[in-house]
């Protein structure tokens, strides 16, 4: 049985509104995910985000691996007891964070050698390892090892990772039968399960095929035959055109079955989340609510504002006066821009505060629209105020 | 009428418990100022202090006088509207951060001559402008402009500094005259009052005088004659040894009245905290608990820790099981250790808000057992644990 439960579908588009349920709870979607890359969202504390009711955060399986390391997490029985946070928790395969972030590695059909890019030891992260690390994780949904090509792709490049993609994941899928529910040889010991002790750690698979329609066809058909719990679609967000975004995510869907939960992973700005749900996206992760609020970037519904400009300085008004919260409302621009100019912590708590509001009251409207069968109307009005030069 | 109220002495010591009213409340004493220099305790949200029951923080007028400016403090009637704070703010005079930050800078008769840190612009900073200044701020109690001479310092140069800061005190006294209540001609329009409508900015004189018990004696003397609200012991933690600090306020205490407060600036660890309140001190303001708390140290009943410390690395225990709070206490000293260790802003926002607790916990166990009679056991017993070596 699918641990995805779909409610209701939009009558005008392929937007859809459902309930994934994991070891943790509930994740209603469409929905967004905080990233919580070393075991914290950055700047704020665990309360905040169940304030913010953020149903599931994502962690990095890659810097989870090198700091704490798995030594730790196993003392504690998981990142849920680490860091203190007893909702669901994503990882991803921590594939993407060797090829972004280590100085030297090397893609074999075994997996990845790589030297770590903070005390250069030289290191293995292939199908089996990512999946062991991420159960001592103790995730709830874990992520499949693939190979996420850059953009641009040659064609014989993009079919020959698409093909070790594919190989990777029966070799996951291999391990995941051989393995669960003992999973683990780092240790985990909190292969939580629900009040019906029925869901364990589950683990979606990601279509890539970078922007050739038949890859991504042929990849999404290759790893819906595997059967995995959910499907991700990958490659995107790495500096391709949001038409080419678009286009993967048009390419892929049409062969990801109904009842299994769609993640387009690492985007993006609001206006793309309502395509993308429209297009029948169910969750999505991001960095940029948390990143460019550390940068001074607000989002509203007129579009984000850079609160360090002259403009705010006598800005008696709050950051977006459609997005309250007791947290950050009672707040000026004003004093919003003067904790920046100061460099003051508060100033990257309040304004990731606010994005991760406004990015989590954006999928809550979208619930809501899909479930009174006005989603459509409620994107073009979002989008049209959104994008409209002020 | 004083604002003072002294509720009781100790039989043991000097030690007192009183309440300071002011515009924005009431203050319990002996109490400690967390440090808000530019409009903001660092790291911490002002609801965090409220949780915390901080009853007064303290901002630095130079700081505020630079950024935001007083052209935004007036656009919000003050500090407290800016920042969100509605409870007493203490302002010191700025005098002490001209001397420690400013590149260049001239005392002279009429004041001191500097070129401001951040964009080197010419400034005088008086007498008169400093509580002009503060008055537009908006403190509920504002610091007399004072010299502070450095540590070791000549007899001769001592000599003239006080009688420097007894001028600059008369000047003051006849600027709150002729000022008091429309002050402020940068534009204050917060001269909030308390219900009775009788309570204004407050003043408090600043004794100096160095290592020198009779210009200490002179200063205190000098000072009480102008008759301010309170006064404050200047010129400590500078750099002098524990044994000047101490006796500097033994060189001053006897002169001043029992029916004002008095505040001993810029200090200290717990320990001399403690030891402050059994000489008669009323308040305290310190950096320590917050810029330690930014260097990875929390403190507990035995003695501060360093949680980057290895030997944390696997401990479950939370930062100090003698100081709970819902905040911090759920966390592991392995997972702060973690946060520090890989630079998360959460980690100084932990550290922060236990080490804040800490000193307010110990200034409210000091007023507990003042009232019960027992504050010097407590006082010694505290002591003892917190310096045996572990």
């Amino acid at each position: 049985m699918s641990c995805y439960q779909l409610l209701k579908k939009s009558t005008q588009s392929a937007a859809r509104r459902g309930i994934l349920s994991t070891a943790h709870g509930d994740i209603q979607t469409p929905n967004f995910m905080p990233v919580g890359t070393q075991g914290t969202v950055k700047t704020l504390h665990p309360n905040e985000l169940v304030d913010l009711d953020a149903q599931v955060i994502l962690g990095n399986t890659y810097h989870l691996f090198l700091r704490p390391t798995m030594d730790v997490l196993q003392t504690f029985g998981g990142l849920h007891q680490f860091m203190q946070w007893d909702r669901p928790i994503l990882t991803d395969s921590g594939g993407f964070q060797v090829f972004s972030l280590a100085k030297i590695r090397k893609i074999t059909p075994e997996g990845v050698w790589f030297n770590n890019h903070l005390n250069g030891e030289r290191m293995l992260l292939s199908p089996e390892t990512s999946l062991d690390i991420q159960a001592t994780i103790g995730s709830d949904i874990a992520m499949i090892f693939d190979e996420c090509p850059p953009y641009p792709c040659e064609r014989s490049y993009a079919e020959k990772s698409t093909q070790l993609t594919t190989d990777w994941a029966v070799r996951c899928k291999n391990w995941i039968e051989a393995n669960q529910p003992q999973a683990g040889s780092f240790g985990i010991q909190s292969q939580k399960t629900n009040q019906n002790n029925s869901i364990k750690q589950l683990h979606f698979g990601i279509v890539q095929g970078s922007i050739y329609a038949d890859l991504r066809e042929k990849s999404a058909k290759d790893l819906v035959n595997l059967n995995f719990d959910g499907y991700a679609i990958g490659g995107v967000s790495v500096g391709e055109p949001e038409e080419e975004m678009m286009k993967a995510v048009d390419h892929s869907i049409p062969f990801l079955p109904e009842d299994k939960v769609r993640y387009a992973m690492g985007l993006g700005t609001p206006t793309q989340l309502l395509e993308m749900v429209s297009k029948g996206v169910d969750i999505f992760d991001c960095v940029m609510p948390t990143r460019l609020a550390r940068h001074g970037v607000a989002f509203t519904v007129d579009g984000p504002i850079n609160i360090k400009k002259q403009t705010f300085t006598h800005d008696m008004g709050p950051l977006c006066p459609e997005i309250q919260d007791s947290h950050t409302s009672q707040f000026s621009r004003a004093y919003i821009r003067h904790l920046f100019r100061t460099s003051e912590p508060l100033a990257a708590r309040l304004l990731s505060y606010h994005n991760l509001n406004f990015y989590l009251t954006l999928m809550r409207n979208a619930r809501t629209h899909i479930e009174a069968g006005t989603f459509e109307i409620y994107k073009q009005e979002f989008t049209a105020r959104y994008n409209q030069v002020q």
